[in-house]
């Protein structure tokens, strides 16, 4: 059985940042994810888009964000469980939890931070037969490199902010893009639909509405043709290398649901001073976490995680003075025994 | 007279990236400062000690810290107003507010953030004749560059974390150390006193205690003697081109005391969901700023400050629905007119 202060759900930005804050009051933590690599919606859904609202970084990707808060973390040696779900949560005492993933692991934590965003996703697939044997080869629900879709010929389905973006962005690398969408009109920021259209008006994209994803050709491994479908079921035929179904996610909460915690449609209600649950030693921060005027922003679940740590250093050292120190005095650890 | 959105009051951290935060939300900002520089204590006080809990920066600077801030708030185009303190701020309307300023500049604002941290800050002086013709030359109460110390005598004056840390980061450079101070026992980090205590033993610096300041021998110019004294009144002269008294700060909040905000000593008591002040329209976000559980950081200081502009577009356009666009779909302007 492993032993850990904290234990914490989701290696998204705001649970990798809660090790850090941790650290700071002497808590070690291990992290648990059920994605396979850390850093949640920014690795999985947007590593190479650039956002622009976290203090102090006018413009950092995804991918950049969350490389700089593991070597943040790195110093606090926290321990990864990647991978794998929790499954089962069980308390055996006040101050003693027990974690279950789905690989079998078992956790025992003091307290437990869920920092799970929108739960465990995974994209909404289209329902084409035989779509599976090509997912991860021909048909990608993320973009994580542009350069894998250099000079190929791409059908982009959806009408959502990320069909719009990426058939944007790939455009002048991919030899061919079509965008195929059940309706003329997207969903997506005014501005890129203006530059979608543009682009689709000077050739250089094929717009191919109202129409739906109807079937795949090719040879088990590699796609040939993308076939779509009008509303007078008439198919028509698409050659295709690639096919970026842009469906958005089926978020999870999964397990999280049924440990009794104060939910608010798929929230989980905190108060917002102690970032803490319904129930005693568990705290809930980030996208997950609810309460009045909450802004699911990052740079919000950054201070709801140092909120929720001092939370559990008074939790598990009532007795105890925290003496509060800035880290300009008290550095970081550069080694941990 | 000056019109804008919101008057910002103070442009430490937490002030400047409220101008973001308000910027996203169309709000026009402009900035006053009592320091002819942005930055607050960041630039002030330690614009070359590294900030260590700044959420995606494993190590930052305070100034690249404001240089960052500056940039990404740039596009907003806020206007600053460096160098003076607001004086008197007048309700004219509930949405509209006079601040004058002591350089005489009017800004009619619809809102105000206070992001005022300690108040207007200034070093506390010890009580030495003549030490004002040595200050700026011979006599410093903060160090922005080490280069100015390279083979210098200084004599650094103080118990505190600011004597030790900089006893110690400017071993090496200055010629010779003499740390003076009251007690022998030092009011310090653990470890950095360790740091010094070992450096003292190998002869790099002289710790002169228990000693208090005395005078200033020189030309009213150029340093020459740092007069100390003990508990006995007995006087020792130390060679010194320079002395860095580290005092602490004599924080100031000034007016502000007098604008009818609750206050909780030299805090402001505000709701730590809205960031709303008892005065409505009237806004205080970071160290100035007091609730429950409060935890001066610069990171919740940043949640604060997006928490104050969603308040104020609720607070200014109560009808308007505020549609929650990410910076990554909607970016950033890249000018305005």
């Amino acid at each position: 059985m492993l032993q850990t202060d904290v234990a914490v759900i989701g290696a998204g930005p705001v649970g990798l940042f809660s090790v850090f804050e941790c650290g700071m009051l002497n808590l070690t933590c291990h992290v648990i994810d059920s994605l396979d690599c850390i850093g949640g919606q920014c690795s999985a859904l947007y590593p190479e888009k650039p956002i622009y609202d976290i203090p102090g970084h006018p413009c950092v990707t995804g991918e950049q964000l969350i490389s700089n808060l593991k070597q943040q973390i790195d110093p606090f040696q926290p321990v990864y469980h990647l991978g794998q779900q929790v499954l089962e949560l069980t308390k055996t005492s006040d101050t003693r939890w027990i974690l279950t993933t789905s690989r079998g692991v078992k956790i025992s934590a003091r307290s437990v931070i869920i920092a799970a965003g929108v739960g465990a996703f995974g994209p909404n697939r289209p329902p084409l037969k035989d779509i599976e044997s090509y997912e991860g080869t021909c048909v990608f629900y993320a973009i994580h490199s542009k350069e894998k879709f250099k000079n190929k010929s791409i059908v982009i389905a959806g009408g959502g902010d990320s069909a719009v973006d990426w058939a944007i962005a790939l455009e002048g690398i991919a030899k061919k893009i079509s965008v195929v969408h059940r309706r003329a009109k997207f969903r997506a920021a005014p501005e890129s639909e203006s530059r979608l259209k543009s682009l689709a008006q000077a050739g250089r994209i094929d717009l191919v509405t109202p129409y739906q994803l109807h079937g795949l050709q090719g040879d088990g491994q590699n796609l040939r043709i993308v076939e779509v479908i009008d509303l007078s079921n008439q198919v028509k035929h698409i050659e295709a290398d690639i096919l970026l179904p842009f469906f958005g996610l089926s978020m999870n909460l999964g397990p999280i649901m049924q440990w009794g915690l104060s939910l608010d449609k798929n929230n989980i209600v905190v108060d917002p001073l102690t970032a803490e649950t319904n129930i005693p030693g568990i705290y809930a921060i980030g996208d997950i976490a609810t309460y009045e005027n909450k802004l699911k922003l990052i740079l919000s679940g950054f201070a709801e995680s140092a909120q929720a740590a001092h939370s559990i250093k008074r939790y598990l050292y009532p007795h105890e003075i925290v003496h509060f120190e800035y880290s300009t005095t008290k550095g970081v650890p550069t080694s941990r025994a």
